[in-house]
C-alpha cells in the first residue's frame, strides 16, 4: 500500500497510469497557481475576483499539504541503508525539495492564524514552481553543462566583478564632477556599468564628458567580451557533453560487437540507452555502422592447430 | 501532359528550363506583393499610385489562384498509395502549403465581394511570402538543428518563462511602491523583464530605487546568460550536423574503397553526396585521402593452407 | 631592375628589407591619412591647422599616385599568360585594388583643377584603408570561413529579411492608432524592428498599447535567435576550419611517417606548413606525436626469405 | 628560514597548512581593500566612519609594504642561473607583479610624505586586486585560450576599429546637417558608432534623417556581426584546448597501456595529470576505457625464428 502511493507520488515509469495522471494534476495545478500570482497582481482582477483568487489559493494550499504529508509519510520507502523510518523521515524533510514545499505553503497559514499579511510574502508562493524541476528531464543537459563547466563559469563571474569595479571606478573618478548626481559614488556608478557592460544600455545614465564618452567606448567594446566568455564556455560545454555521451554509445556498441554480430537484445539495450542519452536514433544508427566497420574478422591464423592433422601450424 | 505540368510547378530540376523559368517568377512576383505591401503602407505613395496597387494586387490574385488550381490540379500525380484521385487532391488542400495560399488570397475575394475591408486582414498577404520556403534548400541545414535541438531549445525557453516569471515578480515587489504606474503590476512589469533579460533594453522603463537597481543588476547578468544559452545549442548543434555530415561520406568513402580502389564511377557518386550534403569539395576530397590511408593491404602471412597437409585450416 | 621594383612594392619575404620598409612606409601613410580625416571633421582643428592638413593631404596624393604608376608600370611583370605588356596594365588598372586607389586619389585632382568641391567625396579618401588589406594575412581565416559558410550566412540574411518585414507589418498595423508619427508606415516600422531584433534597442521608438508590448515582447525573444544565428554560423566555422586544418597535417605528418622515420627535412617542411596553417607549434608536436604512435613498425614476418638459409620462410 | 619563508609567500601546495593560511589572509585582506575603496566613494560613509577607512588604509599599506619586503627578500630563492642575490631581488622588483604592488601602496605614502592627495591617484589602489591573480589557476585557460587565438582577436579589433571609422564618417556626412551638435565630427560620431555596434545602443543620439535611418540599419545588422566575431573566435579557441587536452591524456593512456597493463602507478600519474589538465575524473575514465579498447594483443603467429634453420630472421 504505502510502496504503491510511492510509486505513483514519485517520478512515472511511463507505463504507470495513475502515476502520470498524478504527476500532471500536479503540473497543471502548479501552472495555475503562477497564473493565479500574476493575475492577482492586477488590481482591477484582483478586486473584482478576491473571493475566486482566495478559494483556489485556499485549495492549492489544501492539496499541496495533503501532498507534502504524502510525500512525508512514503519516504520511509527511500532506499536509507539501515536508518530508522523516522530518520529517514527528517531526511526528506530537510531536503531542498521540502524545504521549497513548506515555504510555498507557509504564508496562507501565517496569514490565516496570525492573520499577519506580508504583502512580498506571499510570492513565496512562486516557489511552488520548484516541483516541477521534478519533471523536467530535458534540463539535464543543462545541469550536466554547468556542472562540466562551473570552473569556467567560475573565472568568468570573477572576470566580470572585477571589470565592473574597475570601469565604475573609472567612471566615478571621470564623471563625478560632471554629473555628481548620477555618479555620485562607485556604488551609483555600477549602475551604469552593469547596464553597459551586459549590452542592455538603458540610456538613463549616460557619460556627457568627452574623457568619460572615450572610456566608456573602451567599457563597451569589453562589454562584447562580458557577452562573449559565458556563451562560448556554453557552446563548447554542449559540443563536449555531445562528443562524451557518442563516445559512451561507440563503447557500448564496441562491446556489443565483441563476439562479431549485433542482435536484438544487444541493439535493443543500445537503442534505450542512446534514448536515455539524448542521442536521436539516426545517429545511434551512425554510430553502430561505424562500429561494425571497425569489426576485426578473426584471421584464420589465429589458429595455432591444424584441425585437419591436429598438428600447430607453426612449428615445423 | 498532366504528369508535364506536375514536373514544371514542382521544384525544378537543373536541366528543365521550363520548370526553372515557373520557378523564378513565382519567385519575382512575390518579391514583389511583400514589396507592395510594404510601399501601400506609406499613405503618400498609397494615394497617389492607389490603381497601379490595385491592379497589381488584383493580377498578383489572379495568377496565385491559378497557380493554387494548377496545384490543386497536378496533386493527382503525388504519390498517394492506392489513395483515389479526390483524396489526394484534398489531402493537398489540407496540407499548411495550401492554406496558407488560400489565406494569402482570401482577403482580396473577401473584400471584393462582400465589400468588407478588415484593414489588418490584408497583412495576409504576407503570407505569399511562405511560397519561397519551397525554393529555399538553403534553410534545411537550419531545420535540421532546430529538430535535433527541441528538446534543448524547449527546455532552454522554460527557463527563459520561469526567469521572466520571476524577475517581474521581484521587480514588482520593490518598485511598486516608487513607480506605480511603470511597475502597476507583475504583467506589466514584465515588459521591463523581457526588454533586460533581452538585452535590447529600450530604457523607457528602469528601477529608481537602490533595491530595485540592485536586483535589476543580477537580472541583467542572467540576461548574458539568456543570450548566451540559444547561442550556444545551435553552435554546438551546427558543428555536429557538419560533424554528422562528414562521418556519412567517410562511410561510404570506406564502402567505396572496400576493393582497394576508387573507381571513377564511385568518385562521381561520392561527390554528387558531397554537394547534396552541402560539404565543400575541397574537404570531401581530404575525407577520401583519410580513407585511402587507412586501407588495409592484405598481409603475406595470411597463409589459409596448413603447410603440412596442404588442406585449408579454416573449413573443418 | 623592373623585376626588382615588382618584388620591392608587392608583399615582403620576410628577408627582404627594402621591401618590407617600402610596406611599412605605406602602412604608416595610410593609418595617417586615416587619422587626417577623421580629425579634419572636426572643426576648430579644421580651421586651425587647415594649411597642414593640406600639405599633408597634397604629399599623401603625390605618394600614392607615385605608388599607382609604379604599381602599373611593373604590372608588366605579372604572370600573363601570352598577354602582351599592355593588356597586363589594364588588366591591373580594371582590379578592385587599382579602381579603389583611383577613387581615393580622384577627389584631390577634381577639387583642384575643377575646382569642385563636393564635400561627401572628401570621404572616399578612407578607399586608402583598402591598401592595407594587402598586409593582413591575419584576416584570410576570416575570409575562409565566411566563403565557407556563405550558404548558410545567405540563408541567415534571408531569415533575418522575412522577419523584419514581419515584425514590422505586425507592429504597424497595432501601434499604428497610438503613434502616428513612430508608427507612420512598414518602412517607418522597420526603423523599431531593426533595432529592436538586433538587441541594440534605442528606445527613441516603443510600443504604448498592451497589445503592442505583447507583440515586441515575443519579437524581442526572437531577437536573441537573430544574435545567436550568425554567431552560430561563425563558431562552427571557426572549429571546422581548425579541424580542417588539422587533419591537413595530420595527412602530412603521415605521409612523412611512411618510411617509419620523421627526418629533419620532413620535420622542417612539415613545421613551415603548420606554420602557413596558423596552427600553433604545441599542437603541431601533438598531431606528429599521434602519427608516431600509429606506425607499424613492419613485422618480422613480412620477411619471406630468410636471411640465413634464404628459403621461404611460408612454404615447408 | 629563508627558504621556509618563500614556500609560505607563494602559492601553496595543498598539504602546507601555514601557506594556505597566508594566501587566504592576503585574498580576504585584498578583498578587504577593494571594498572600502568602493565604499569611501560614497560622500555620507566617508564623512561618518573617516577615521576607520584610515586606520584600515593604514593598516592595509604596513601589511602589503611587509608582504612586499617579504617577496624581495625571499626573490633570492627564485631559481637564477648564476644570477647574484642582488640581481635576483632586482629582477623580481622590474617584475610587473612587484611594480603593481608598488603602484598599490605609493600613494599612501605620497599623501602622507608631501602630503599631496591627488583624487584619481588613490584608485590605484585598486591595483592591489592584481595579487589576486597569483591564486587563480582557474584563469588559466583563459589565458592560454587569448593567447593561442591572439592572431585571430587581433584582426577582429582591426576590422572593428576599421567599421568604426566607416560607420562614424558615414554617419557624420548624413546627419551632420539634421543634427549638428551630436554629429558635430567623426570623432562625436563615433560615439554613436560604438554604442551601436556594441549593440548597448543608449539611444541618447540617434539618427533623425531617413538616409541616417537607413544608414544605421545596416550597420546595426553589422553590429550583430561585431558581437559574433569574438564569441565565435573564443568558443572555437575552448572547444579546441579541451580537444588537445584530451588528446594529450589519449597519448599517456596509450604510453601507459604499451606494455597490456595499466596498473595503479600508472593510473595515479594518470588521473594527477588529468585534474592538472582540468579533465574532469568521469572523462579521464573512458579515456582510459577507449585506450585499453584499442591495445593490440601480439599476434601468434608473430614468429622471429626460421623454421628451417631456427636463426632469427630479423637479424643478419
Amino acid at each position: 500500500m504505502r510502496r504503491r502511493t510511492h510509486e505513483v507520488v514519485n517520478v512515472a515509469s511511463p507505463d504507470d497510469d495513475l502515476s502520470r495522471l498524478f504527476d500532471v494534476s500536479v503540473i497543471v495545478l502548479v501552472a495555475g497557481n503562477i497564473l493565479a500570482v500574476i493575475l492577482e497582481s492586477v488590481e482591477s482582477l484582483a478586486d473584482a475576483y478576491a473571493p475566486l483568487f482566495g478559494a483556489f489559493e485556499a485549495v492549492s494550499v489544501a492539496v499541496f499539504s495533503a501532498e507534502l504529508v504524502l510525500r512525508v509519510w512514503v519516504a520511509a520507502e527511500e532506499t536509507g541503508d539501515g536508518r530508522s523510518v523516522l530518520s529517514r523521515r527528517l531526511r526528506y524533510l530537510a531536503s531542498p525539495m521540502a524545504i521549497a514545499d513548506m515555504l510555498a505553503i507557509a504564508p496562507f497559514y501565517l496569514a490565516s492564524f496570525f492573520s499577519l499579511d506580508l504583502r512580498f510574502l506571499r510570492f513565496l508562493r512562486l516557489l511552488r514552481v520548484m516541483k516541477l524541476t521534478r519533471y523536467s528531464p530535458a534540463l539535464s543537459v543543462f545541469r550536466d553543462v554547468l556542472r562540466a563547466q562551473r570552473g569556467a563559469f567560475l573565472s568568468a563571474f570573477t572576470v566580470l566583478v572585477l571589470m565592473m569595479t574597475f570601469a565604475s571606478s573609472a567612471m566615478y573618478v571621470v564623471e563625478h564632477e560632471a554629473q555628481p548626481e548620477a555618479f555620485s559614488s562607485i556604488p551609483a556608478a555600477m549602475w551604469w556599468a552593469v547596464a553597459t557592460l551586459t549590452t542592455v544600455g538603458y540610456g538613463d545614465v549616460t557619460p556627457i564628458t568627452t574623457l568619460g564618452k572615450l572610456m566608456a567606448s573602451s567599457i563597451m567594446i569589453v562589454g562584447i567580451g562580458m557577452v562573449a566568455l559565458p556563451t562560448s564556455i556554453l557552446a563548447s560545454g554542449f559540443t563536449e557533453q555531445h562528443r562524451r555521451r557518442r563516445l559512451t554509445l561507440e563503447l557500448e556498441a564496441d562491446r556489443a560487437l565483441e563476439d562479431g554480430v549485433f542482435d536484438d537484445t544487444e541493439a535493443d539495450r543500445y537503442l534505450r540507452h542512446a534514448t536515455a542519452l539524448g542521442v536521436d536514433p539516426e545517429e545511434a544508427e551512425q554510430i553502430v555502422e561505424i562500429a561494425v566497420r571497425d569489426v576485426v574478422i578473426p584471421m584464420p591464423d589465429d589458429v595455432t592447430a591444424c584441425p585437419h592433422c591436429g598438428k600447430d601450424v607453426r612449428e615445423v
